[in-house]
């Protein structure tokens, strides 16, 4: 649905609003009003005749005109009320700046407050918000006291409190935003909502997020996937501390960090991991187009801050080549003859305005180069002021366009210059890796969009109706967890690969399946009496063959009954027994936030000690399933060394895709642990496993 | 050697001044007088009578007085002549500004000053070197155009083009600096001999290096370990490109990262890993006391920076601890009710200076506080100046001192405060997770310098005489690589635990020892002749007593000498065969940089996937040792864990310590391979390894 409405009112009203300067009712008046806002404003109020020069009304029902959007400044209790006025005079979309709502409990109070909006079709931003502020129209409606810095960023925060300082913050780091926006306890419009009317606005080219929970992780996955513009989240309460905070504070909940880590990669949102980071890389975004290739030239003016910048390359996942013989040979004419014209390319403390210029053209139009990041370093006899001036020049005078990013490092003069290239086009930072790391951005969203899975295929031999019907009589029998015998005969269903597993209930049994199997085997007591089935000789490892085999079921059978008199004994469970090169896991959940999820890791023992484990949102597509792999020390594991073969990555990639659909297609699976699953140089096979309802 | 005289000098000359305001001589001159230098200023110049008002002399030698410091500001060519003759003349340092020595490969020529300079009992800053700056006697012998802002930081920049940035950084920041010293080629002062004056001199409360390599490793890691001032390194130069960048920068040798990370941490050391890290990390060490505890209470107005600061915290190994009843109890009465006790303490958005002062003395004041952060997020209705009183009132009004760190977070006003609080000596930061990040340094001082080792405990069973000898046989024959059976013979003799390894050069000398072995045992050939055992049918497995291996040796003789015929046969290698729980690798070598070394990791055949070493200058004490296990994978690998018990990682410790004698009392050993080392429950087993020569 189109927001335009909310965000490009024609007019505001404003309920509670007030003449006392101390009240939030007359600041959003006021704020409206000197931020410059061209369309109608209403004041609602019962007592006063105008406000701040507007004629004010005793309801929202009096206002002779259409009222597209309604503030809300008026207690938390009276807002359904009031919405309800809103419904019936057929305001568009209303924002409630109360707190008091979920966010301290109060869930009642938040829901009838969205359910009498829904009822009139009208949208709510909040509660528990500062407002919106809309650059384009110069509509400030919040309680915010002035506009951003204009630019085409376009900024959510989940976070009231913080929303005056990002304001204050664009200002001084001139990072120009045409939207910012509270977005409270999202009893209506949430992250998805807002994000897709944000990616059909033409005055934004980048959307710039601080989360603190989700609560619809799906859906804004689902969401971001089809946006093409980068997307950047610092998503906040990732510690364990961290999580009860953000819980504690916005009533939201803060999914597992690991499981946003990979649902984020799906949607191809690049993260922040500071407010400054989330500044960084929203500016260079915003201002910059994606990075096509990997070949990064650096430029500097100093050998110093050309090797933090050589470090940063390589820590960012671009490090740097030598340029070609020809570019190398040009660069020469160009640069003093104690220069280098290797990668950075050092222009030494003799580099002047002209020299910054052409040599900047003289990289940019060399076809071979993917991205350029200018470096100055303050040095007595080239201001900073100057060095800026050159590079816009060699900026400007290249024919061919390429992402550039530069970094200044000195003091308030470089600041200042800094500034004058970010308003000139170019993010500018005060440190070689900061531009380094915002350049790397730029590759990265380009990267991470190559990456996106938009409807993954489905295999075609999955038994999805049939699975369905065991589990429900599973559950209509209240079996909270599946043995390893009936979990693998689930996830044979599927298609997946798991170890040939038996159940004889009697020797007579035995003898008829005795021969299918490879050996060496392994038995074991099936009893619902026997839980530490070793302890009462109830496993025998290593079997060879099938007259061992038998002699082992008489054993078995003897063993417990002797050590567990009263046991019932359903049988043996025969197993082939597994040799391969390496134990994993996959697991699935049915994540609170993200649903229908699926991971893989380093198995075995070791899955608790190191936690190398990867997640994506179910079900993956097989570029996401390699990506998950490639994520782990398994992975790495999983390559060829030391004279052996590489694993059989392709295997192992088509039982975590059927694992995801097997969660995806029956979210009644509370998880599924297949550990270990033994990876060998042909084939991957699950060896042990439990199903959970 | 006290260097006092360099740094705090009653007269300079300066050899090569000049009138021409272009050059270097003429701007050094000008340096001086407007620094504010109040000591004696002779200008050296065979043209000119005064040069701004100081009488020059044609040559130092005709100075009339003392001259304790000289700078040399005349090409390269002419400095040994210039050295010459302040050696004559008595001067106590020089300073050499030229370049064009060994950093452009000209080596011999820096040899030629440097020899000049110690013939004469001068010492040497420099070649290649901007100068040195001392604040306390406003001494700018540079041509740097400006002494740095105040404070107590000493900062060395190996990276002459970074100083004059740096220098603009401190005023743009206000980081106090006392001391702004270019290092360059260090052809004699050397960083160990700066940071020793540094540590000695009063005005100095922290020291602060930008690095690319240090030359003489091992002598600064012990200078640097006596040294109870922090000291702050940004290494630059760690990725592979940039040890080349390094390398050709500065004509410096980069080591490599890893024993860099060891050897940094055995000397005390805290990393920076960016210009601005180093900046923020001085000036909190430089102002602040190191944090004795890990109990850091966080204040706050704004939840969503509280949540950033709780990750942050987290991530740095402080998680925020829940306040006590007690001391919750306190801030209750003070801030409102709709704040949080908890930690991080929310004084939400309605916090006034006094709430602030309050706050932050109540907190200040409790014993189990360790360390304070209190964070602003910019708001309406207080001013960040104000904010910035009322932490200053509330830290100045506490009867109890501990480190307090602020973060504040919004625009320019925001920015002001920040520099108010930092000249009232509260360290302040634009990001919650900057100032925590800064206090947890405070915290990282404390840690390290609890781990530091001075002179280690050489074990009393080191057999090192016996071992120098037999080495300089191997040496004196041209032998590279010591054999398996060789190599556990030097170890054992460092009490160094081998699994039993015995060569039996014939059938007789093997029914001998036949009975000494726990069996299963390994067979093995040994000749020169055979290098692939295995495939010539020269490797028997699990020979599970003597009479096996009596037949063992005849197959395997007769195998060899079917499929190698004309091999020389030296007998059969018998080896005890070892199950353990995992493999790790111990290894040494001789660092260009820092000379004997020792590596602990993950053995087997991972190491060289995963890399999981972790590297220490030799020798180590125990508790370094434990240090090293801890870092690494292998590390978390010996825990206890799925009812296993914990490894042995006592053995480990002591196996580490001996290798780390053994290389550090015989440095003609190149390096040793020991991989795998079998761990268990009970000890730990070298059972493959090789010493190269």
């Amino acid at each position: 649905m189109d927001l335009k409405k909310l965000f490009y009112p024609d007019s505001v009203a404003v309920i509670g609003a007030s003449n006392d300067n101390t009240k939030i009712g007359y600041q959003i008046i006021r704020n409206l009003k000197e931020g410059g806002y061209k369309g109608k404003i209403y004041p609602i109020n019962t007592k006063d005749g105008t406000i701040l020069g507007y004629k004010a009304y005793p309801s929202i029902l009096d206002v002779p005109d259409e009222v597209d959007l309604a503030i809300l400044s008026i207690p938390a209790k009276y807002t359904p009320q009031a919405a309800e006025e809103c419904g019936r005079k057929g305001v568009f979309g209303i924002i409630v700046v109360a707190s008091g709502f979920s966010e301290v409990g109060n869930k009642d109070l938040e829901d009838q407050l969205a359910n009498t909006c829904k009822k009139y079709g009208v949208r709510l931003l909040g509660p528990n918000v500062v407002g919106l502020m809309n650059n384009v129209i110069k509509l400030n409606a919040s309680f915010a006291p002035y506009l951003p810095y204009p630019g085409t960023i376009g900024m959510i925060s989940q976070s009231g409190a913080l929303i005056v300082g990002l304001d204050a913050m664009t200002w001084a780091n001139k990072t120009g935003t045409s939207f910012l926006i509270s977005i409270g306890n999202m009893a209506d419009l949430d992250f998805s909502d807002l994000v897709t009317f944000l990616a059909d606005d033409e005055n934004v080219s980048c959307i710039s997020l601080y989360a603190e929970g989700l609560k619809a992780g799906r859906k804004f996955v689902d969401t971001a996937r089809l946006i093409n513009k980068p997307i950047v989240m610092l998503k906040s309460g990732v510690s364990k501390h961290g999580s009860v905070a953000a819980a504690s504070h916005t009533g939201s909940l803060a999914g597992s960090h690991r499981v946003y880590d990979g649902a984020l990669k799906q949607a191809g949102v690049i993260r922040a991991y500071s407010i400054e980071e989330l500044f960084d890389l929203s500016l260079t975004l915003s201002l910059q187009k994606p990075m096509k290739g990997d070949n990064l030239i650096v430029v500097t003016n100093g050998g110093g801050i050309g090797v933090l910048a050589t470090d940063q390359a390589e820590a960012s996942g671009l490090p740097l080549q030598t340029p070609s013989n020809d570019l190398q040979g040009k660069i020469k004419q160009i640069i003093p003859s104690f220069g280098s014209t290797k990668n950075p390319i050092d222009m030494s403390a003799m580099a002047t305005p002209q020299i910054y210029a052409d040599t900047i053209k003289t990289v940019m139009e060399d076809e071979s180069v993917d991205g350029l990041v200018v470096l100055y370093c303050e040095v007595a006899n080239l201001d900073p002021s100057d060095a800026a001036k050159g590079i816009i020049n060699g900026v400007l005078s290249s024919n061919r366009k390429i992402p550039v990013v530069a970094g200044f490092v000195g003091g308030e003069n470089s600041i200042n210059a800094s500034l004058y290239l970010i308003k000139n086009g170019i993010p500018t930072f005060d440190s070689p890796d900061k531009a380094v790391k915002a350049i790397s951005a730029l590759r990265k969203h380009q990267q991470m969009n190559d990456l996106i899975c938009v409807g993954p295929e489905r295999p075609s031999d999955l038994k999805k109706d049939g699975i369905g019907s065991e589990l429900k009589k599973y559950i209509e029998a209240g079996v909270k967890s599946l043995s390893e015998l009936e979990s693998k005969k689930i996830f044979s269903e599927y298609g997946i690969n798991v170890n040939k597993t038996e159940l004889a209930r009697s020797k007579d049994d035995l003898m008829k399946i005795a021969q299918e199997f490879k050996y060496p085997v392994v038995a074991k007591i099936q009893s619902p009496d026997v839980i530490h089935k070793t302890d009462v000789g109830g496993v025998i490892l290593n079997i060879s063959n099938s007259d061992e085999l038998l002699k082992a079921y008489d054993d078995i059978i003897s063993n417990v009954k002797k050590n567990v008199p009263n046991a019932r004994i359903d049988g043996i469970v025969v197993e082939e027994m597994l040799k391969g090169d390496l134990e994993t896991i996959i697991g699935t959940i049915n994540d609170p936030t993200f649903g229908p999820t699926v991971m893989f890791g380093l198995g075995g023992t070791a899955v608790q000690v190191l936690e190398d484990v990867s997640f994506r949102m179910a079900p993956v597509c097989k570029k996401e399933a390699y990506d998950m792999i490639n994520e782990t020390i398994a992975g790495k594991l999983m390559k060829e060394f030391r004279g052996r073969g590489p694993l059989d990555i392709d295997a192992v990639v088509d039982q975590i895709v059927r694992f995801s659909w097997l969660e995806y297609d029956h979210p009644e699976i509370k998880g599924v642990d297949a550990n270990p699953m033994i990876v060998s140089t042909k084939g991957a096979t699950v060896v042990d496993a439990r199903i959970l309802l």
